[in-house]
């Protein structure tokens, strides 16, 4: 059966994380995309731009230790015409973080053009929304 | 002289940060999208999803309190074709945040799909990137 746009993101999705989750720099070159300008900001780091910070990065990070045991959860698909949003839950040992990864059709195959993870506060730590600025 | 769209994407970005630092919840909720799915991250919070949460935030943010002194700088667009991306960093108070917005075009217009906003690691307590996962 056909796969709906949205599943075709939240595909492209868990092919970055699996990428991440193994290590496999290729894969994650593969996954970015080449005909836009890409970012993306790291969890505390500034944003990079362009391709050649943010492979870089993602070489800093992937292959300078063993790979981080990351996983993906609850990941929700939003289809903007030729691009596409997914918001998840990374959990990266006891630590959750939210991300939200934006993706661009390129010759029919989504292709990462975003990402940005931020620390998910515990219960304990969380102020009431309306106390929480921005 | 016409704008270019990615010079369209920043006013939009500007509108969203006026509205924001002028704790102007109608303006706010005229810059969302209604045609797509929306989803807002703000920092530590987890993500919300659809037009009601991310308005009831914004108005728990804008009407709870004084309005939050934000400035946005280091404003960087791309274009994904209807849709596109605005990096930036957000100024409140002292604190340093890093942005992530994303915008489709509704009728010729930029309108907000998502916000993602998250801390800023100081030089203080930021590792270097190699030593530092995701």
């Amino acid at each position: 059966m056909k796969r709906t746009p949205e599943e075709e993101l939240l595909a492209a999705n868990a092919a970055f994380y699996d990428a991440f989750a193994t290590g496999d720099i290729e894969a994650m070159d593969e996954l970015w995309a080449r005909t836009v300008p890409v970012a993306c900001v790291h969890p505390g780091w500034p944003a990079l731009h362009g391709r050649e910070e943010v492979m870089q990065s993602w070489r800093s990070i992937l292959l300078g230790e063993a790979p981080p045991e990351i996983r993906c959860e609850d990941a929700r698909a939003s289809l903007l015409g030729a691009a596409g949003t997914v918001v998840c839950v990374e959990r990266i040992g006891g630590d959750a973080l939210v991300a939200s990864n934006v993706f661009v059709l390129e010759n029919g195959i989504w292709q990462v053009a975003h990402h940005q993870a931020g620390p998910l506060a515990t219960e304990s730590d969380a102020p009431p929304p309306g106390q929480r600025l921005n």
